[in-house]
C-alpha cells in the first residue's frame, strides 16, 4: 500500500519553530519512527512552502497512491485551489494538524480544505500522522 | 485504563437515522467490537440527548477516567456550557464525529467545544472512535 | 390516526404568561376543545422545558405517530439538535407558533428547525394547532 | 364573506414551472376546487408579476375585503413596499407559501412581509391556501 | 420654473394610512396649498406604486424639468434602478421623506438613492416638500 | 433561430446616459448593426424599466425562443423574482452587461440572477450582446 | 423575605474548577456565610447543569419568591428560553456572574438574558451574590 | 424666537478647508447674511471641535431656545453621547449637513444622531442652514 | 477610605432628563444621602460631558483613590481611550449604570470599558452606585 | 496578433477532473481546435498551479501580447496579487471561466481579479475561451 | 524647520503606564534626547486627552508647521473628526505608534486616521517618533 | 551587520508599474543609492512573485541575518503562511510599504503579517526602506 504524506508551509522547520506549539522533534526523525512502525507500508514524504507545488504533488500522487495525508499548514485556512486539487484526484485525502487549530487564533478555526477531505485529525502532535495511517489501513 | 465514551443527541438512533450519512450499524454493535479489539481497556459508554446530562457525565467521569471520548452531536456547534465542563475537569477529552462535519451544512463547520479538547477526529465513520482510543493509548 | 403535539419551553405557563402576546387560555383547556372537535383522532400531548426531553419525545413518537405538531418555543431559534431529531424520525413534523414570530424581536425571526419540518404555521394564536391538524388530515 | 387571493411573480406558471418544487396542478384548477369546497365564500383571485401592481391590489381590496391571502413569491424576501402596503390597509393579510421556504436557498429564509401579516402558512403545497381560509373563517 | 413632484409606493394613501406616522392630510389637499403658496411655479405631480413607472417618470421629466422632488417611499431603501435613473437624467433630484426615517426601523435607515440626489430633507411632515421647493428656488 | 434580447431599467437611455460608462451609441443603432451582421437570425428586442414586465417578457418568450439575452440592469443586483422567472422557463438565458460591473460600486458586484443563467458576459461594451449571440450559435 | 439563588451549569464544581478564574471556595461554604450574614432572610439554593431544569426552577419559584438571583453560567450567552422564562414569571430576577465576563472570550460578552432581568452584577467573585441581595433588600 | 446654531468639529475652518466639498465662504460671512435675511429672529451661533462642549451647548440652550440647528460634523457618525443630549433637552433639534453625506465615504452614511432629531437636511451647501430655519418657522 | 465617583455625559441632567428611564432625583440629592449613609468614607464626586476630561479625572484620582466608581454614560459604548485610562491607573474601577443597558437599544449592549474594570453593576437605578460602594468596602 | 492564454490551478487536469462540471475534453485538444479555427492568430498557451508563476507569466507577456485570456481558477477568488499584476501590465486581460461560477459554492461568487480585467466571460464551457478571442478581435 | 509632535490620550502617563507595553521612559525625557539629536530642528510638543483639543492643535499648527507627528492613541481607532482635521490642514501628518498595534487587540488593528496621513510608523517604541522625523527631513 | 530586503509580488516592476502610485524609480537604482548611503551594512536583496519562495527566503535568511525588511506586496493582506514563517525564524522582520495602504482600497487596509513583525512603516515611497534600516540600526 502506497501512502504519501504532503507537508505544507513552515513544516520543514519542525523541531526548530515555536517549539511550545509544535514540539522539538524534526519531521525526518518522526518519519523514520513511523516507517519503522509500519514497515509493510510504502510511505512517501514531500514538503513544500509553495501552494502551487502542493497542488502539483496532489496531482502527481493523486492517481496512484492509495491515500494521501495532507498537513497544508497555513494554506488550510485560505486555499480554495488546494481544495479543488483534492476534489480533482482519485486518492482519498486525510487532513492532519499537529496542534489543535481550534484552540488558537480565530483565523485558524476555518478550514477551506476539510470539506474536500475524507476526514480530519487535529491536535495530537505528530501522532496525528500515525492516526491518519491507522484510518487508512482500517478503511481498505 | 478507564476510557469513557459519551455520545450526544440523536446518536442513540445510530443505524436507524439518515443511514446515508451515519451508516447502518448500531452503536451497541460497534461498541462490542471495540471492546473486543481493546480488551485490555475498560470502556464505559453513556449517551444522552440532554445537554445538561452530558455535562453531568463529564463531571461524573472527569476526575477518575484516564480520558473521555465525546461525540457531542449537534451540541458541538452551540454549547458553551459543554466546553466549560471540559475545561473544568481533569481528564483529557477527545472530540469525535462520525461524518465529515465540514462537508455538510455551514452551521456544522463551527465547533464550540474543539478549543477545549485535546484534539479532534472527524469523518471516519464509526472508526473515528477507534482512532480516538489509539490516540489515548499512545499518549499515556 | 395518531397525532402528537409536543410543546416546548414555557408553554406550560400558557394562560399565565405574557397574556398580551400569548392569550389567557391554558393549553389544557384548548386541548380539550381540540379533542372534542376532532374526536376521530387520537391526539397525544406532551410538554417539556428541556431540549433533550423534546428530542426524547420526537424519538419516542417519531416512528409510530402519523404526524407530530411541534411548538419548540425558544428552542426554535437555537436548536440544531431538535432539527436533527426531526430529520432522524419517520413521522412528518409540522412547526407551529402561537404568536407571529416575525413581528417580534430580531432573534425570533430565524428558525433552525423549519427546514427539517414539512411546513410552518405561525401567528394564529392557539388556532395554529388546529390548522396543523387540518394540514395533516388533508395530507393523508 | 369576501376573501381575496393575491399571487405574486411567477405563480402564473404554476403547474408548468419547476414542478418538483411547486407541483403540476395549475392555480386555476386548484381555485375551482377551493371555491367548490368553500361555496359560501366569495373568493376573488388576482395575480401579477409586478411589485407595484400587487401594491395596487392590496390598496384596491384592503378596505373592503374581510381578509387577503397573499403569496408574494420572490418579493417576499425583498419588498419593504409591499409590507408597507399591508400595514396601510384595514384587511388582515395571511402570508402563504407553497414550498417550505426554509428548506431552500438561504435568501428565501427571510420574509420582509411576515411581520406585517397576521400569520404565515408555508410548506403545505397548494393546501397552504385552504389552511389560510380556515384561519380566516375561525377568526371571524 | 417647472418642478415635478414624484411620489412612490403607498403615498397615494396619505391621510388614510398609519396616520400617527404620516398625518391625516391627503396629498391632494397639501398640493393645492403648495401651489397656492408658490403660484409662480409650475408644479407637476405624479404618483406610482411601481418602481418601473417611477423610473419612467424620471426619464420623462428628467430632461425638461428644472428640478424633481422625489419621495421614493420604501423603494428608497432597496432600489438601485431608481438611483441609476437619477444619475442618468439632467434635472437635479431632491430626496424628501415625510417621517424621520432614522427614528424608525433599522432597514429604513439606509437610502440607496441619496447618493445620487443633490440633497435630502426628511422628518418635517408634508413641510419637507415645501423645503425642497425652497432649496430649488435658492439654487437657481 | 429565434433570439430575444431583453433590456432592463435605464437601458432605453443608452447613448444619452452617463456616456463615459455606457458609450454614446443608442441601442437601436446597435441593434440594426447586429441584425445586419447576423441576418440569418431572428432577433427580437424588448425593453422595460419595470421588474414585473421583464418577468412577463421572460414568460412570453421563454417557451418559444431558442435563447434569451438579458441585460437586467440594476435589477441584476436585487431581483430574486427575475431569477425565479429564468428558472421557470425553458429557453437558456445569457446574462450580459455593457460595463465591467466588478470595477464599479461594491453593490454592483453581486448578481442575483447569474446563478440561474447559462453564463455571463460583462465589460465589453455593446459587443457583449454580440458575444452572447456567438455563444448561442455555437451551443446549438 | 424569600430569595432564591439559581446556579447554572458547572457552578456545582465551584472551588474545584479553573480556580484562577473562579476562586477555590465551594458554593456551599459561601452560602453558609451568606445565610449567617443575612439571617433575617430565607435563602433557597438550587443548581442544575440542565437548561430545562433552570427553566423549571424559574417557574417553580417565580410566582412565590420575592426575588431570584440567577447565575446562568454559559447559558447566559445562548439561552432565549431562559430569558423567556424570566419574562414569564412575577419575581424580579437579578443576573450575577462571578468573573468579569467582559474581560474574557468574545462570546462571553453577550448576554441573552440581561434584557429580561432587573439588573446585572458581574466581576466581584462570590461577593456578586451578596451585592444582589443588597439590591433586593433596598428595592423592597 | 430664539434659534441656536451649533457647529461641530472642523467647521471653524469653513472657507479654508477642502473647498471643493465645503465651498469657500466662511461661516461668519454666511451667518451675517442669514441674520440679515431673518432679522426678526434671534440667531445665536457657537462652534466647538470638542464632543463634550457640544453636549454642554445643547444643555445650555436646550431648555430656553425655540429650536437648535446642529451640524455635528464627523461626530454625527460616532457620537451616542450627543444623541443622548438631544433626547435629554426640550428644544427640537434639526440636523444639517453642508455636503451630501450619502455621496461620500461609506462611514459618513450612518448618522448616530438623526434618530434623536426632528428632521435632517443635507446636501444643499450652506443653504441647508436656511432651510432648517424655514422648517422651524413653519413649525411654530 | 477615598472613593471617587466619576459621572460621564448627560448625567448632570439627572432628574430632568428622560425621567421614565433615569428617575427624577438629581444626583446631588442622591449623593447627599449616600454620604450620610457611608459617613466613614470620603466620597469625591466629579462629572464631565467631555471624554478627555473623564480621562483627566481618571489620571488625577487613579493613583491616590482607593477605588473609582465610573458611570461613563454613552462613552461606555464607544471609548477605547477611557478603557486605556482605566488600565493605566492603579485604583480599581467599578462600572455602574443606572438603567439596564441590555434592555435598551442594541448599541447600548456593548461596553468598551467593562473589560478594563473590576466589575459591572447595571440596572438598579441610583442604587447601582451604593452597590458599587458595598463591593469596594467588602474588597478591602 | 499575439494572444496568450494563461490557465491557473488544476486546469491541467481538464478532461480528467470532475467531468460533470468541467467536461471531458482536455485543454490541449481544445487548443488545437481553437488554433485551427483562428489560424491568423498567434495563440500562446501556458499553465501553472502556482500563483507566483501566473504573475510571472502576466509580467512576461503583459508588455508584448495584444491581449491575455486568463482563467485563474480558484485564485480568482483569493488573489489580490494577480489583480495587481493585471493592473501593472499593458495588455488587456479577459477573465474566463469554464463553469458558471455563480451557480456553485458561495465562495466562488466573488472575483478578486474581475475589477482589474477588461471583461468577464463565464459559464460557456470551453467555448468561453473562443468568446474571449472574439471579444479581442472585435476590439482591435 | 518647524515640526510639531501631538500626543493623544494617556500618553502623558508614559513611563508610568503599562510599562511592559509602553516602556518606562517618560516622554519628556525622550523629547529632550530627540531635541538634542536634531538640534537644527524646532520641535514643538503638545499633548491632550481630549479629541477636540487635538483637533484644535491640528488647526493651530497645521498651516504653519512643516510637518506634524501625531500619535492619536486610542482615538486612532475611532475618530473621524481627527481624520477630517488632518485633511483640512496644509501640513503633512505622520502617524506614529509606540507599540505594534497589529499585535494587540482586534479593535486596535483599524486606524481611522491613517488614510488621511502621509504615512504610518508603528511598533518601534519611542524610536517611532525619531523615524518620523527622519521621514520628514528626507522629504523636504 | 547583515540586513536582507525581501520584496514580494509585482515589486520587480517598480518604476514601470502604476507610476502614479509607486513612482518611476526602479528598485535596483534605489538599492544602489541605499547601499552607498549605508556602506557599512551588508544589504542583501531578493524578490519573488511566489508566496512559497518568500517563505523560503525567510527561512534561508531568518537564522543568520540581523534583521529582515519585508515588503510582501499583496500577500500582506492574505498570507497567514508568511506570518507563520516570520514567527518561525529568529531575525526580527520590519514590514514596509511604498504607498500608504490605508488610503487605498478597503482590502488593502488589513495586514495579516503586521502582528508577527516588529513594526510597520508605510506610505513614504521608497524612503520606507531607509527608515526600516534606521530602525534596525537604532535597535541593535
Amino acid at each position: 500500500m502506497n501512502i504519501v504524506i504532503i507537508n505544507g508551509p513552515n513544516l520543514n522547520l519542525l523541531g526548530r519553530r515555536e517549539t511550545s506549539i509544535y514540539g522539538n522533534k524534526s519531521f525526518d526523525n518522526y518519519l523514520a519512527e513511523l516507517r519503522a512502525a509500519y514497515h509493510g507500508l510504502n510511505i512517501e514524504y514531500v514538503q513544500s512552502n509553495c501552494e502551487g507545488t502542493i497542488i502539483d504533488y496532489l496531482h502527481q500522487y493523486g492517481f496512484t497512491a492509495n491515500a494521501i495525508i495532507l498537513n497544508a499548514g497555513a494554506y488550510t485556512h485560505t486555499s480554495i485551489a488546494i481544495a479543488d486539487a483534492i476534489r480533482a484526484i482519485n486518492a482519498p485525502v486525510i487532513e492532519v494538524h499537529i496542534s489543535n487549530i481550534h484552540a488558537r487564533e480565530e483565523y485558524r478555526r476555518q478550514s477551506m480544505i476539510a470539506g474536500a477531505c475524507r476526514g480530519t485529525i487535529a491536535g495530537f502532535g505528530l501522532d496525528s500522522y500515525r492516526l491518519a495511517i491507522e484510518s487508512i489501513i482500517n478503511n481498505q
